[in-house]
């Protein structure tokens, strides 16, 4: 069997502009990068106004639900019946492809490409977000140390530092040691690029314009007086935006199907927001007739923050919304033990099911209509498959087998058809929390609306950070929950669909470049830790530039 | 007066296609990064045999010397005159450019292009050398925390991580605080990544083999039992070579006056080797007639490690030498306050030229012709003119008049017309010092030869690593000295030529994959500071993409 990079690089492509052509750009709306690779030069026209399609899963689990492979499988399935459609998918993290992740650009016959660029430095937009991230920390350092005219309190510095590298030695650190002349000592950490304020102000900008706007109002420090201080006050919003010049711009790829996708932005849906930019699914939105974008994690991190984050800031909600799950996965929720999986277990499938009808009930209290795709694994028995689908129908919604991992688009045809249908359907959508709840009413709403718990904890120092958003007026801001993806809980062991539990918040932190409050719950980390044994240990490179090990 | 910048924009640029074909590189040999940046895929062929030009330059000052500029007018002069050229320089680093340098890629009418793309992110080299540094940081690191199966002992990590960024708050730290799960506190600091090992690996390498050979010797750390430890020993040489995959290649672009240049690498030459790649310089003279590298900071520094380290492993030494002056640096050497520099000081003037009549003695040594480049100022008199060439003329060398910032290469064709002939001379290369020097014996020799120093003082802790690296056998590499560009000594306050001093060495440092051993110097720092007003305050792009403020 070939592996992933072997399909890939056994692939012809098209040349770039031959992609765009197919959406209607020309040669002068892209700059190329290399011959498969461009980014889409600002503004965007709007050509279309393409059918929105959300895809999100159940709670992840180890054994895959393999929604990105889907995600591109689907957008090959809509070329497939002729349908003019585009993708829309967040880039690769470094941290994780050296750690356990391995790439992040689908599987089997259902991949972008090319792979091996895009799981590296693609076009270099986590690298410019990393360098516009330390950039401002040093000049908050460096302004404490020349003066601090702005009387900025070296203990409330809110702004830690970033790399794109799963290191847990930098969680916490102490810096400006060594003396007078090398800065003023005090606590810091750094966090994982994705998890970084710019990459969120980055993914939620319109133009370059929004971009500065949302820059400058980032929360950095406070003074000894309790003042916040933001990129503004201290007078480097411009230079932080020439460094984001190009890493604004969507990258156009496609996928081995030569099916457009745009590829941008790449935040957590665990400790951030969790979708590619508004700017890439825009982008599909106008150029073709059905735009697909991807989620991250579950429905209840990704779908929600979809839903409650970015689908308004993009001035459009999805036509239809498709919940990716497996038969492994559920059995894996329903208690099974992760070497059984190849064994037949209806009556776990079935407890484990409880899972994907919780997302079901969630995704279908937004009014749109939810279709679930059943991505087939060959362990898959015909009784487990007929009990699952079952399943689904009693909850009301329709679930469809689709085999993209095998196939590629032929894989999805009976979902894309079915999507066809339920886009042009008319519904309204339904907020899951308004604009003027405060920041606890909103919390509240997502866990008992779409976590099923029933309480909220904060800790003595969220409640004082609820405190100064309140006094700050920071209230209409919506909230971005970072909670661990395994669970509807905030404890990553409990799987299926836990009740009566409660949601612990132990940090409130203002993005307010972003426009959001983050809840950091339980025991979520922003900076993730390499395994035992890392992918990097299993990479290589030859002599002649054959790779290894990038899966 | 047109600014840098209006300038280079205001200039049609040729389709980097074109260029290449100038140098009988076809499409095939190159990977178009946008319409006028390239990278040079690899092995590039020899088609020629070039002469080379090497370019350096006195002490550097605050007045500016003009190195860079320089070097590309002198490229386009030789295309004034008909004559196939390319040149070789180094990448700019983004700390300083956020920090007090501005850009690096000229000034006036000798310029590379697109300077906004260079000065920024250019083709994702340094972020490509950044992530691989810090990502075998966080390797290393998840050893110890997993186990420690080697034995690493932490306070002997001689690994430290690296931002390109003047981030003084980051020289000193302490990482792997927070408890069990958040790895082993340990004292730790970053550098700019210019002075990373991984970027002396990158610019040594003549292909992929090469870089991996030199990545697995790097030496991260020693054991409890004093035992080094290497990358190959962490097995992760073909992770790192991986992330280095395209930043290993040479990058293209183009003067105003459509010289090809290859930009390529960038380590600094105070705390560095400071030489563009050997990969940039080899495809220069495998593809032009002439090929003018340039070496970073004085003649003391980049001159002399590209004579003694560079030369070697490109395997050709220059055919020619040029140290680029201007009659304002040599008043400040000669004592003349910054404020003064615009009236005639012909007497300050000659006392100053004794830095450039030092280099000047220096570069002779090595056996090759040698040409000092006037690097013409408006405020430079008659007067001074003529007693600089006499004192240049009394040195046994020809003073060459330029001024390529007002001219581009007209500026600058008796230059070339000199060097042409200069580079037809035929005389054998004397080295400094010989292979089996042991190392203080060579740090003797470029202290005396060089500097004009009289006395080598090792501190304790240098002491001691020499004794670690004479047991080892480590003896045999050259040595990379590390000290202030501003003096020959290492005090950054002493200009002119000072004599009967001593050099203070503090710290011996093996560089196993880079192949030399690196001597710190008095107080030079492997992380710069931030000024109180750094560059990044006046930068800005506005809504439609226009740039302020990065010179």
């Amino acid at each position: 069997m070939k592996t992933d990079i072997e399909i890939s690089q056994s692939t012809k492509l098209e040349k770039i502009n031959l992609i765009a052509k197919k959406l209607g750009l020309s040669e002068k709306d892209i700059e190329k990068y290399g011959d498969y690779k461009a980014k889409i030069n600002l503004p965007i026209n709007k050509q279309k106004d393409g059918k929105l399609i959300l895809v999100t899963s159940i709670n992840p689990t180890a054994a895959g639900e393999g929604k990105t492979t889907l995600t591109i499988g689907l957008g090959d399935a809509f070329n497939q019946i002729n349908k003019n459609c585009a993708i829309a998918l967040r880039e690769p993290s470094l941290g994780p492809v050296m750690g356990i992740k391995g790439g992040a650009t689908g599987g089997g016959y259902a991949q972008v490409a090319p792979m091996e660029d895009i799981n590296l430095f693609f076009t270099g937009d986590f690298p410019a977000i990393t360098e516009a991230h330390d950039t401002l920390s040093a000049l908050i350092d460096n302004h404490i140390h020349h003066g601090n005219q702005l009387n900025i309190d070296p203990r409330q510095v809110e702004w830690k530092r970033v790399v794109d590298i799963n290191d847990r030695e930098l969680r916490h650190t102490i810096v400006g040691l060594g003396g007078r002349t090398s800065g003023v000592p005090r606590e810091d950490g750094f966090d994982i690029t994705v998890a970084s304020e710019i990459m969120a102000v980055l993914c939620l900008s319109n133009d370059l314009k929004d971009l500065k706007n949302k820059l400058g109002k980032i929360l950095i420090a406070y003074t000894y007086d309790k003042e916040p201080i933001t990129v503004n006050d201290l007078g480097v919003t411009g230079a932080l935006a020439l460094l984001l010049k190009d890493a604004i711009k969507p990258n156009l790829v496609q996928t081995l199907e030569h099916t457009p996708a745009f590829i941008h932005g790449g935040p957590f849906a665990n400790i951030a927001h969790g979708c590619n930019s508004i700017l890439a699914t825009k982008a599909a939105i106008n150029s073709a007739d059905y735009a697909i974008t991807e989620a991250g994690f579950g429905a209840d991190l990704g779908g929600e923050k979809f839903l409650d984050i970015t689908a308004p800031k993009i001035g459009k909600n999805p036509d239809a919304i498709v919940i990716v799950a497996t038969i492994r996965a559920l059995k894996l929720n329903g208690g099974v033990n992760k070497n059984d999986l190849d064994n037949e277990n209806v009556e776990a499938l079935l407890n484990g099911a409880d899972n994907l009808g919780r997302h079901i009930k969630n995704m279908k209290q937004y009014g749109k209509p939810v279709v679930v795709a059943i991505n087939k694994f060959t362990s898959d028995t015909i009784n487990e498959m007929k009990a699952l689908d079952q399943y689904i129908n009693n909850q009301g919604v329709k679930a469809i087998n689709t085999d993209v991992w095998a196939k590629g688009g032929k894989g999805a045809i009976d979902l894309a058809n079915e999507l066809v249908e339920a886009c042009d359907e008319q519904h309204n959508f339904k907020p899951l929390y308004n604009k003027n709840d405060d920041i606890l009413t909103k919390i509240n709403k997502v866990v008992k609306n779409i976590y099923g718990g029933s309480n909220v904890e904060l800790s003595s120092k969220a409640q004082s950070q609820l405190k100064t958003i309140k006094k700050r007026g920071w209230d209409e801001m919506p909230v971005c929950i970072a909670k661990t993806q395994y669970s509807f809980t905030d404890s990553a062991k409990l799987l299926g669909a836990p009740e009566n539990f409660t949601i612990h918040v132990r940090e409130l932190q203002p993005r307010l470049g972003a426009g959001f409050i983050v809840a950091l719950t339980g025991k979520v980390l922003t900076m993730p830790g390499l395994p035992t044994h890392p992918a990097a240990l299993d990479m290589d490179i030859d002599n002649d530039g054959k790779i290894k090990g990038l899966f």
